[in-house]
């Protein structure tokens, strides 16, 4: 496992700051990583999201697999030759894309064929061919590949899916030989405590250098969700990180961190910049709204990001509007920025001790439902 | 006329290396002008405008007039203070938008009235009106308002076009009040050199600070437009710009330099861009062409912008099969670049007076239909 090392520096009550060296650098935690799932973040240039801090980016091995394909990447050097991010990266598995993007899927032990929502040629995604993928790939972190049923499903069916994960995490593990990148394993189990905690030891009997909670953020209610996090706490190893995939919101992150998490990623970010909604420090703000049609004001007046030093909501609104690509860009920019800036403060109040009071104040501004006015 | 100057530092046979001042900064000629139709130039952020050193920005008036409507932009500061672009603007009249992109003309005496392209409402630019909006807008240099038929109109539609021109410039020059602005006029003729000369004489009689060619780029056989400015060349004076509006792809602008014209814009870089078409010193190539699937190589390997120091043919023809954005922001940064390094080269061998070999040099080069490989 050379140039890996996850030590904790600091914690406040359950929340945790910790220091993860990859081999293409260190990250600090907590840390979100945006999501580049073509091995490019939508509208955002990779000098971008190193000037605001940005560390590690998450790549979709279900995307890349299919286009340009995992062979060529690796021919141009994995993805940090291929894509020119010299920081580090994380490939997911492709269990979660196959479940909700591709077509025709047949799930038995071996893994699920399905065809591929590009072209509909046909294509196995497995245990060994995930890990096949993702070491071709190259990322520092990859995860071992799981069943991701639907968040409606019922309990037979979500137990069902939990150990097959648990024997894929196996198969996954006698699957990764690549010593210059650390595979997680995935605790699945829906909402049901009794499931995620069985899921959780039989991983740890396997045993990963870090641990991912999947299978959230899939219409569960948000209670639910931090009942699950509340309970795997203590039972997840203190000295290894713990990444909780797809979440979410700037309130879903705090309150998963207040839960022991380190690590998350998520599209809403980059996805809500491209629809014209910022996250703001009061609030959300859509800027299709009419009421900015003459506001001169920046998007967050708060904000230090090259978006809100530059242009005004006026102006952005304007371009988004007008159909114009460099809103998408300028609106992505600040909400990465926004998303890494309030990772950069939550780990600072952690550090200090005042997490809980960083959290109550952080929370109830977000709260603000002024829509930036 | 505050803060303006124009002044030729060399030449070099017919070709001139000049210095423009304006009240938003220095414009070192020749020089080529992005476009940035609605205040922005597609794909492209400011920041990497300035970075490559573009100094001067085109603006649509007809874009902005309709959306987001000129009294909105003056009361932001105008193209400046709304756009945050702090060099130097021009903006065109909206001639040549309303006889390519409005629907139901009619056109009389007056001006033109027009239904909006993007919602159908009705409008009228006329000398007036138009230099009204320009006014508002603010660019540091503003267009006479012409009337441009289309390339193949019969001769006596062009002198009627051309006379018509001559008395709206005049309406053009009376509507201009703001001292802080140049305006131009517009000498068309189509490529009959006698209206030609009949239409820059009647603008020198009425005055200019500086004088544009119109009417050229819409179709006209390129040894045609060539005549055309070889007439004009001694006709206009020494001592005021030449702009040569629309015009055209690199051999177009080297050729036209030769021939004493000193800025320049056209749509090519940019819209070539989001098609994948690059240009570099040994010609143009196609990002598509499925050669370049696994080509390591930077977009143009000569080429010290921050797309070729960043990403490979195969990783930017990757982000344009997939659909990013990115693509689009890459390609434009080169092919701009491209552009306005040019101009700097071209300029320099007139300063030192080796213009001649500069061209026939780059011209081979760019003959070169190698398609980068």
């Amino acid at each position: 496992m050379s140039g890996f090392c996850f030590s904790l520096e600091a914690r406040d009550g359950r929340a945790r700051a910790g220091l993860l060296q990859t081999p293409h650098g260190m990250v600090e935690t907590p840390v979100f990583m945006p999501v580049g799932t073509a091995g490019a973040v939508k509208a955002v240039l990779h000098r971008d999201l190193r000037e605001m801090g940005a560390t590690i980016l998450l790549a979709n091995t279900y995307h890349l697999m299919l286009r340009p394909g995992d062979e060529l990447v690796a021919q141009l050097g994995g993805l940090h030759g291929f894509s020119g991010w010299s920081g580090p990266f994380l490939t997911d598995s492709g269990g979660y894309q196959v479940f909700s993007l591709a077509a025709l899927r047949q799930l038995d032990e071996e893994g699920v064929r399905f065809q591929s929502h590009i072209d509909g040629t046909p294509h196995l995604l497995s245990p060994q061919r995930s890990l096949e993928i993702q070491q071709r790939l190259g990322a520092d972190i990859v995860m071992a590949f799981d069943e991701c049923p639907p968040g409606d499903a019922p309990r037979e069916v979500v137990a069902e899916a939990t150990a097959r994960t648990t024997r894929w995490a196996r198969r996954s593990r006698e699957a990764h030989h690549r010593g210059d990148q650390w595979l997680f394993g995935i605790v699945q189990g829906g909402t049901h405590l009794d499931l995620r905690e069985a899921s959780a030891r039989e991983l740890l009997a396997i045993g990963f250098p870090g641990y991912a909670i999947g299978g959230l953020s899939v219409g569960e209610p948000k209670p639910a969700r931090e009942r699950v996090l509340s309970h795997l706490d203590p039972i997840l190893p203190d000295d290894r990180p713990r990444y909780l995939m797809g979440v979410g919101t700037p309130e879903d992150l705090i309150d998963a961190v207040a839960r022991g998490v380190d690590m998350f990623d998520c599209v809403l970010p980059t996805r809500n910049a491209r629809n014209g909604q910022l996250f703001t420090r009061t609030g959300r703000l859509s800027i299709r709204n009419a009421r900015f049609r003459d506001d001169p004001r920046p998007p967050d007046p708060e904000c230090p990001c090259p978006t809100c030093r530059s242009v005004s909501r006026a102006y952005l609104r304007h371009l988004h509007q007008a159909g114009e690509m460099g809103a998408a860009t300028l609106a992505s920019i600040h909400n990465l920025f926004f998303y890494v800036d309030m990772m950069r403060a939550m780990r600072q109040s952690i550090r200090l001790c005042r997490f809980e009071e960083w959290r109550r104040e952080t929370l109830r501004r977000l709260a603000d439902v002024s829509d930036g006015s």
